[in-house]
């Protein structure tokens, strides 16, 4: 919770690991200088130990939980259309949590899985901190990660592989003879951040065009945010030809720029978004996206828990879902005028 | 849950009501006849009663629900970003629901009450049946509804005024000499579809104007339902100038239809949608859209849901928000061709 005492503060206030202050408060044993140091920081920081924790352990709620990073993110809900009727058809009812990607909320929904709301949870922090790897080790119920976490985290990991996706569309955007490709990116400190700039740098080097730090706009992965990083960009690089968008938002974004700015799609700027969701097909002109199986994912995610759920003992797996490149008038396409003026057209 | 045996099925065998078997099943005193019929129908229809039903009577959670019709619609999503802030400043966790709108979910919700898993509920029903009704008069826990029921109903409840929504967009389309303006609704047997339905008829007999069976096509409030029940309207009465649709999605399915048709917006067909999403602002044409509150109405029902945690016991408040027209291209705007070609205008 934002303004009261976390297991963060106190944490930090006695000195010890968040892990064992989620042990402590959950009513688990811990050493008893580990707990008294808890206790009295809670105290202190006038934390009220939740009453439920202690009657829960080892109880079914029937009730699991999808913790997302961005609600408003279509590819979020493709994971959730394929997770709900999983875990229905199981007689699980499912809660959602929306972090708008904040450690502290993801933080808290780790914790809480001591109190035993739910019976297990999924989870697609966009970034992994050693604060999640911890709770991650800690956790008191089947946790599935959509995400990449690392080796030897023990937890179930469905991923994608937005490394290849990246490639698959500079790739296409190169075909079509466009050289000044840029890539429209959010925060680098993101897993998902971090992995397509890396890709972007990549597949540009072998292909053999230059690196060009001007040609890499840094906003966030929202539609908004993706336009104001995109007219920043066409200011300061006009001759850019191609966008390389990091999620279909943010390319959703560029085409509202674009089309202000009068800049034609895609016969000035090609366009490619990146999550495949339902506002790519919809989009206009609909928009080339990498599908990275957002649905797929979702899919092998509640199957992964389920398992866990029925008992099943097992190392944990990491499953990678492939990408795929779904190609639309953003780049390729007809040309993007209405069925009543293509005699028009410039 | 759908394939185990629910309230619903448990009342039916027991013949008694659903509150019955809650209350039975949540451990509340109830007349010894009837938890024998209901425990006995429980048993034979291998319900497994949840354990910590029992456990958590009159303890806190520190956790909200908010039980969503349609995550994918952002009207909802503008509920959440307000509803989620308010609860979070006062020490909540917000848990989400995304009931599609189907009954038995939303039952099961209410019901889920009893097992306190979470302090209290904001709930944005499509439908209010018999069953709701029952349930939320022996809720276990503060509700409020967003969305109409009836008077008397023992629960705080915020409602959009969408009758005079529809009136202030039917006469807008009257004022731009609009004489043809269909109707494309989603299903009548809903509180909004009936209420749309219902006002848009009183609208045009107030104006004059004919009511015409042939101008209203019933669909459901998604994109991809308004497509459809677009192209069979268009099908029909070619001649229609304006359309009402009955929410955001359902017109971004219009526009979707009437672009590939050939149809200019608005100069051919003007098109008004409901509920002044997002996607309103930011489609192309933008869209001419009445907004009935959604970010208010969720404000609204959060501030109630707290007083009433906070043991604020006082009669149940019925508040309503008011509508207001967003005016955009999808009807009085410049022509939507792009800047580059606004010379070859057809």
């Amino acid at each position: 919770m934002a303004d009261g005492p976390t297991i963060n503060t106190i944490a930090e206030r006695a000195g010890v690991s968040i892990a064992s202050v989620s042990r402590v408060l959950n009513g688990l044993p811990t050493r008893q200088e580990t707990e008294r140091k808890v206790l009295k920081a809670a105290e202190e920081l006038g934390y009220v130990r939740n009453a439920v924790a202690r009657s829960l352990k080892s109880r079914r709620t029937d009730q699991v939980a999808f913790a997302m990073a961005d609600v408003g993110n279509p590819a979020y809900l493709a994971m959730l259309r394929q997770i709900q009727p999983v875990l229905k058809a199981a007689g699980y009812r499912l809660v959602l949590h929306s972090t708008d990607a904040v450690a502290a909320d993801e933080i808290d929904v780790l914790h809480s899985l001591g109190e035993r709301y739910v019976d297990g949870l999924i989870m697609s922090p966009l970034r992994v901190t050693d604060a999640h790897l911890e709770m991650l080790a800690a956790a008191r119920a089947p946790v599935v990660i959509i995400g990449s976490v690392p080796e030897g985290t023990p937890v179930d990991n469905v991923r994608a592989d937005s490394r290849t996706g990246v490639r698959l569309a500079v790739d296409h955007l190169y075909a079509l003879g466009r050289r000044r490709i840029a890539m429209v990116n959010g925060p680098l400190d993101t897993v998902p951040g971090a992995a397509r700039g890396a890709a972007y740098r990549e597949a540009l080097e072998d292909l053999g065009l230059p690196y060009d730090d001007d040609l890499v706009q840094i906003g966030d992965f929202y539609r908004a945010e993706g336009a104001r990083a995109v007219a920043e960009l066409l200011a300061r690089v006009p001759d850019v030809d191609a966008l390389m968008c990091a999620n279909d938002l943010i390319a959703l974004g560029a085409l509202d720029v674009l089309r202000a700015a009068g800049r034609r799609v895609p016969d000035d700027v090609a366009v490619v978004g990146m999550d495949d969701t339902d506002l790519a097909a919809a989009s206009w002109p609909s928009l080339t996206s990498v599908s990275l199986g957002s649905a797929e994912r979702g899919k092998v995610a509640a199957e992964l828990l389920l398992d866990r759920l029925r008992g099943g003992d097992r190392e944990p797996r990491v499953v990678t879902v492939a990408p795929r490149l779904a190609v639309r008038a953003s780049t390729a396409g007809p040309a993007y005028e209405p069925a009543d003026r293509k005699e028009g057209g410039a």
